[in-house]
């Protein structure tokens, strides 16, 4: 299969690279923009005229693969902060941490994902095993409880996943992306780790501060259980489901459509799922349900129906219930799925990528978070298909990075990519010995330092270095403080500047900088 | 290529698989272990039967990627223990971070490893670009700066990378495995950056306290003039750089063999480079050489000895001379290095694998740390071939990983695997809904805290949980309690037993684990 990549000139990824690219950028512009990009596009990416060496375009175009991104310092600056707070939310929540090889054995992701299962990365037969990258973190997971026969744990996993997908990077649609997973496995009793699961979500996107957020939750046994009811027959349960799946970015009509005249089913039959799948509502709505004279004959609609009114009692608890919704159009695309699923979407419009993509993107924000519960897939990988029970939450981290840069873009701070505290600077010239030594006493005391890679730094550029670089301090080297056996600290901001002996030099750095 | 796994039925790796194997095991080593071993090892890797339905084997040596593994929780405990030493060096010397994608397009990585370009992995071509998982870190570095016209960088880059080797688990060797890379990227004064990272190796390696250490120095410069001076013909340069190279693991007999009978140089030039490569020292053996007959009218050798003579007095500012050691037999496999290199090696015999592996350790207990200049590799990627000096050290964190699991093996002190401060407890049944509001209370108040799963936990299986987990607190509900609106603290170590009121608990709770 080959993916079609730009079939659209205006494609924001196509746009995204013409506008990384600073030389090439003016002489495109110039010309007819659209037309031109899509030439270029086409041209870059055809394997047949990879080699041609056209010198404007070859540093740009064809040293990344497609849909992948570098981090640059100030990136990562933002995602560690990112990380940060993921990380000691599933810590508050008492996880432990895993980690699995980014490619697992190809028969090891195979019938997990549905129709995704074309996404997969394969590696090539080079000899040995056939090896794919991992598609997400919870087969991976799955597959190590089963080899390590554990029935009972709470861990988080933070590692990139891959997929061959259509990449949209101003909309933070990556073929590379970071996924933060949660997961609690083991046998407890109903929807009281799924809630767990759920409080997490709102913990982590309030904190995050990515604006209004709505969670949506639904239940694959009501799904099927609606799905009986509305007479679809046994074998076209999971196809008709993943086309519900796509009402978040397709209206009722196109996808009413793909299941009578893609999928086969009757008009009937689709529209009696129509009146359902409109429905929202809360704790109120699992109650109307179960009164429902469709419904309530289902037996797996019922359980499903009284485990989410069970799940609000505890969302009420946990404080949570202002953000989340019961939504009979969740369906999430995954084969795995065998209870819960949710999914948070961030409800604020205008938040990325609208400049480029407004209509798109005011149809659907995004999702940010997924997840549900999966009680069987363990029990594939058990040569006696033991099953352990799980649920898990995954959060799609790349979108959250995006509006997180937007928004340090727009702000006034500017984001640091070094701590250093302090640097060793000299006065005059031939005192590189000097401040070799400075600096490896600072170092030994724990402080973050640097020095010039020069022989003889001028004084100014030494103190241009910490300004761009936000380096608050400086110590300064000259024949006379070296003669009085001082150093002589100056503040970067105030330039304020006084003489200290060595050994205070070290407890004043401490002092000022523990103070910032 | 097929790579010829399991032909030796002593190999350390097989004889890991047979361990990790429970209920294998017994039966296993109830015959002629190696034998049988060598024979199930082999049915398992190949291709024809690896479907063929064994119950005992099929959930241990199915599941995983020859020469991967997983990390569980107690081992990344120690994993995140290491790389929080490491990044806290790199922070320490002014080091900002980066990331790129674990594939890079197959050309970029082409032409840059030598005879080890053979041990790349290759994704398998889907339609679209030719893919290879990355081999190093500094590779994708190099691009990463010609890309983005970056002249100037200090960074580190913590991920991992791949190579299709034989793996030997018991030595640390995989074929995923983690580099910790520092590199200093600008034009600077000679040897400043360098010494840096020669000192950065020496502060990480001091901190791990993983025993005694070398680090081995030589310049690609001095090895090129050395073998002009010795009669090489300037074609065969690489090919016997990379034969001297495996002097680490080769008696010199082997060495030399391989130079006469496979890569036909002559015996006189062969037996010359056995007269440099014995030699060892300090900056003394660079101004011993300097006045070397042969080697003092290559003006390639004279350039490198100088700089090695430099390097030194850097070195001694840095004190850390006590652990360099100029060494003419280290030669560093890959292309792309153009003047110093280093390589630190654990000295300390017996550190690990000795059990299974003891010869062959013996005569190599591992390098862990490795580097040099390449002042080249960015031009490479530079459409105008601008050059970007760069130099930089890679840590092989794996092995150091193995040994510090060894090390917490063997220790007293229990590895907890999660930060959990208390366990909300309830001492009768029917308190759910009052355990679920006071955990929500404390994860408000940022309190690591957790409830048990069930509905009705006994208070016993409660307690042994914080047992289990090294949990130190666990706050307690009953009935009484919540009559008198208190909770009771009680101290897991101590079983001491305190009632305090809700706004209490949180002040005590942080009081002591900040003790803690």
């Amino acid at each position: 299969m080959t993916l079609n990549h730009g079939h659209d000139p205006c494609n924001p990824e196509t746009i995204q690279l013409a506008k990384m690219s600073g030389s090439f950028k003016s002489w495109v512009f110039g010309l007819n923009p659209s037309k031109v990009l899509h030439l270029v596009y086409k041209l870059m990416r055809s394997r047949s005229l990879k080699h041609v060496q056209t010198k404007t375009i070859k540093p740009l175009w064809f040293f990344q693969p497609l849909g992948t991104r570098d981090y640059n310092p100030k990136q990562m600056a933002i995602r560690e902060k990112v990380f940060n707070t993921v990380v000691a939310c599933f810590k508050r929540h008492g996880a432990e941490t895993i980690d699995t090889p980014v490619f697992e054995l190809k028969e090891t992701l195979t019938g997990k994902y549905g129709e995704d299962s074309k996404l997969i990365y394969d590696l090539k037969d080079q000899g040995g095993e056939l090896l794919s990258l991992r598609y997400d973190l919870t087969v991976p997971f799955a597959r190590y409880l089963a080899m390590n026969k554990i029935t009972n744990i709470k861990r988080y996993h933070i590692a990139k996943v891959y997929r061959r997908d259509n990449p949209s990077m101003t909309r933070g649609r990556y073929r590379e992306f970071y996924q933060c997973d949660f997961d609690i496995a083991g046998q407890y009793d109903a929807m009281i780790p799924d809630a767990e699961c759920l409080k997490i979500v709102h913990e982590i996107l309030s904190e995050l501060e990515l604006g209004d957020f709505r969670i949506k939750v639904n239940d694959r046994r009501i799904l099927d259980g609606m799905f009986a009811a509305c007479g679809v027959p046994d074998d076209k349960f999971r196809t008709i489901c993943s086309t519900v799946d796509k009402l978040d970015k397709m209206s009722w009509e196109d996808v009413k459509n793909e299941m009578v005249n893609e999928k086969g089913l009757s008009e009937q039959a689709a529209d009696l799922i129509g009146e359902f799948v409109s429905m929202q509502g809360g704790r109120d709505l699992a109650e109307r349900l179960l009164q429902n004279p469709r419904l309530s004959q289902n037996k797996l609609a019922c359980s499903g129906l009284s485990d989410v009114k069970l799940l609000f009692s505890y969302l009420e608890l946990f404080q949570v219930t202002d953000k989340v919704v019961f939504d009979l159009s969740l369906a999430r695309g995954l084969d795995y799925y065998t209870g819960l699923i949710y999914e948070a979407v961030l409800t604020q419009a205008g938040l990325s990528g609208d400049t480029l993509n407004g209509a798109e993107d005011s149809v659907s924000v995004g999702s940010v978070a997924g997840g549900g519960r999966y009680d069987g897939l363990v029990g594939m990988f058990d040569p006696k298909g033991r099953k352990v029970p799980c649920v898990g939450v995954s959060f799609g981290i790349e979108r959250i990075f995006t509006i997180m840069e937007q928004k340090a873009e727009s702000s006034a701070d500017k984001v640091r990519t070094t701590e250093v505290q302090v640097l060793v600077a000299s006065a005059q010239k031939n005192l590189l010995e000097e401040r070799l030594k400075l600096v490896t006493d600072l170092w030994k005391a724990g402080i973050k330092a640097e020095v010039m890679y020069k022989k003889n730094p001028k004084l100014l550029s030494q103190l241009q270095h910490c300004e761009e670089s936000g380096i608050p301090l400086v110590a300064i080297l000259g024949e006379q403080e070296l003669k009085d056996g001082v150093v002589k600290l100056r503040v970067v901001a105030t330039r304020e500047e006084v003489d200290f002996s060595r050994a205070d030099l070290i407890r004043e750095i401490r002092r000022r900088t523990s103070e910032a």
